[in-house]
């Protein structure tokens, strides 16, 4: 991330190493050596070294919003009970297996006001009775990992206290809570020192030493007024990025932000990779706007896009089809892939979209694999057939692809070259998923 | 529905009667009988006595569209095979039991000429080749009835002959098949002469003898040209009659039928009744477009419009949790309601709608018990807490009401007062659905 962030992590190496050489001065030639391999990397490298991948979790906002009514509302106000059921269920249900690792509190923690005395940032005391320490002691023990929304402005959106005038108390404050991410929001605030504001929160996290993923809302504010968010210093300071609107419970809300990160995709898509992503917020499987088929659809663009996989619903009552879509192995592995290439909408015909990534593996010739989802947002009632040309859609190696459908492995496709036509029927809302596996790749001869 | 009509049935009884008088004189006197009551009825009544609630069956058009290719899409194609199969779901899957009755063939069915000699309609021969006779007898041998598709224009909208130079020989010619109920389209045709042409096809079915449900489309064609059509004349001429744009499979073009059903609903709603409905079209549930809470929301809307329950969906394939929406007894008993009232929606606060529509049973005041569905348009994940006065939403008996609510027979609710507060939560999207029984009536003291 940046450089500050590493120096960070070279005086807590320093700190260590002093108090070792007192205690076990036999240890001490590994850890010098250890210390210049650190030192060496830092001076190298602006990244963190977290989110190689895009992060995988669940977070409260879409769902549960900010009830905050307890008595009324017992199992779905935000609290301490909430975030460990939601980790329960994690393990319990296979998806902390599948990939999702990050239990994220969203805004509506927080007391509404800071503590009297030492000016630091206080959780609720009645919805998170054992502190947050306590939580993030359970997360951590069930393998996961804890996140922690903030504000960068005087108020969260929810309009508790946000960090702007106690930035390194906060920052401190966080590490000293074991938080894993950090979701920081821009209500409240001025963007005009955005472009300072949040690097600067970056490197005091930094400087906790403690690893925090960074994700920073600060594009999509920018947007709202019309101005380019800085997207070479994103890349510098964030590990992911909202870049739009919030997600709601429709499928009208998921092709609204479809529709922003297509139209918009020659200046986003170049920026995400591995250690930054774009952002277009949570998964909204499993609620209750969207239907089968249109959550399939989420997924697959998602996938597609390079998303970070945050959820956001009630994991005890997502049903049993719609756990599958979400804990899909080979859907997830395309979002996960090791080259973070964010896909592309490549085109559009009779409302028929084509989206598609670049993913390993590669071949001898450099060639990758594709994994290609054909979304229908038709809505006319029958499946509608459809042909593409493979290099149409971008599909150019010389030696062909094995086609694999991702949600259907009993569909056998076989082997297309570049300039065959590859024919598909896609049902109204729904998405025909693909991986194309490069021919002379070390797993496909 | 008009005159003719029953002196095309009073004709028709007194051929048979002839004939009965040659063949059998001692069932005179009852014939006589029969017939001076007949009669007497029809000058009396301008409706045919059909559709006393709003039809219930199935019809192709929204799901399955105009796929004419059996060879590739032989379980889709509109032939002779989907109907029965459709005929036999309907039965096997208790759909009939429902109240499911009308399995209607909708554009698509005809040869693309007329018979060279006899100027009759003629069925595709490929993918009907048993004829549509040996169709009717199917369909009426399992106990249901035959519904066919037509258009006043010169065409049919998919380009099929219409009826609109053949009208007389037409209506025989459907008498001849059996037909129990006919939807007249009106593409290619002049809307200035529908006034006039549509009442004079309900005529000449009349005539036939032959007692056919009337599906008029010629409202919806006047309403694209800006004009108010004619209900009085709709209610004397038809059964029920399309009034707004096709269905689609989304959430939004339901969202934008109830929209539309509301904003004009002073001009629509006291129109429709016993023998005569307004058709907001069909159900789209158990389709890929709607999640489960937004079928809910349909059928529950479509319940409270007192609209016709034409399914379009492939009954083969509709989950066992939507097969339970759409075959809801108490839902069903709201939308087949003897008084016929179609219900309105009442109020909209904050994205919450209430629908309501006075039903059966009534008490000794006269007071009628209610239907009510109250209807989030909120995306915004929680449920929605909402409280209403129930005088403030229409229901004013001095006796107060016994509430059940329609989806979930386990939810205890209790007696409410006219002036009590009713408290209600509801998830985005969705819908919950209450029947308030009039206290005071002969089944709840």
């Amino acid at each position: 991330m940046n450089v500050a962030r590493k120096s960070g992590t070279v005086r807590h190496y320093i700190h260590i190493l002093r108090k070792e050489i007192r205690e076990t001065p036999s240890k001490m030639f590994y850890n010098i050596l250890f210390l210049l391999l650190v030192s060496y990397r830092a001076t190298q490298a602006l990244e963190n070294g977290l989110a190689r991948t895009p992060p995988m979790g669940w977070m409260h906002w879409e769902r549960y919003r900010c009830i905050t009514d307890c008595k009324n509302y017992p199992n779905e106000c935000i609290s301490e009970n909430l975030f460990k059921r939601t980790t329960d269920l994690l393990v319990s249900e296979g998806y902390a297996a599948a990939g999702y690792e990050y239990v994220i509190i969203d805004d509506c923690w927080l007391e509404k006001s800071r503590d009297n005395v030492t000016n630091k940032l206080v959780e609720d005391r009645y919805r998170f009775p054992s502190g947050l320490n306590h939580l993030a002691d359970y997360i951590h023990n069930s393998g996961l990992k804890f996140g922690l929304y903030q504000d960068y402005g005087t108020h969260t959106c929810a309009g508790y206290p946000g960090v702007i005038n106690h930035m390194a108390l906060d920052a401190q404050t966080f590490a000293e809570w074991d938080v894993d991410y950090v979701k920081l929001d821009g209500c409240y605030a001025d963007t005009a020192t955005m472009d300072a504001g949040y690097p600067e929160f970056g490197r005091l996290l930094n400087k906790t030493g403690r690893p925090m993923i960074y994700s920073c809302s600060w594009p999509v504010y920018q947007e709202y007024e019309g101005k380019i968010p800085d997207y070479e210093a994103l890349k510098q300071h964030c590990n992911l990025w909202r870049n739009y609107d919030d997600i709601d419970d429709s499928f009208e809300s998921v092709a609204k932000i479809m529709d922003y990160f297509s139209k918009n995709q020659d200046r986003i898509q170049p920026h995400g990779g591995p250690g930054h992503w774009n952002d277009p917020d949570m998964l909204i499987l499993g609620n209750y706007g969207l239907s089968y088929d249109q959550s399939k659809l989420q997924m697959a663009v998602w996938a597609i896009l390079a998303a970070p996989l945050i959820m956001s619903n009630d994991l005890a009552t997502v049903r049993p089809e719609i756990k599958a879509i979400l804990q899909n192995r080979d859907v997830i592995a395309v979002n996960q892939d090791p080259l973070g290439i964010q896909g592309r909408r490549i085109l559009i015909q009779k409302n028929i979209e084509v989206w598609a990534r670049p993913i390993m593996p590669r071949n001898a010739a450099g060639d990758y694999s594709y994994a290609v989802a054909f979304v229908s947002r038709r809505t006319d009632g029958a499946p509608y057939p459809i042909s593409f040309n493979l290099k149409e859609i971008g599909l150019r190696s010389q030696r062909g692809y094995d086609v694999f459908n991702l949600y259907d492995k009993t569909e056998q496709l076989g082997l297309y070259k570049s300039l065959d036509s590859f024919y598909t029927r896609i049902i109204p809302n729904g998405v025909n998923f693909y991986k194309f596996t490069v021919l002379g790749s070390p797993n496909r001869y």
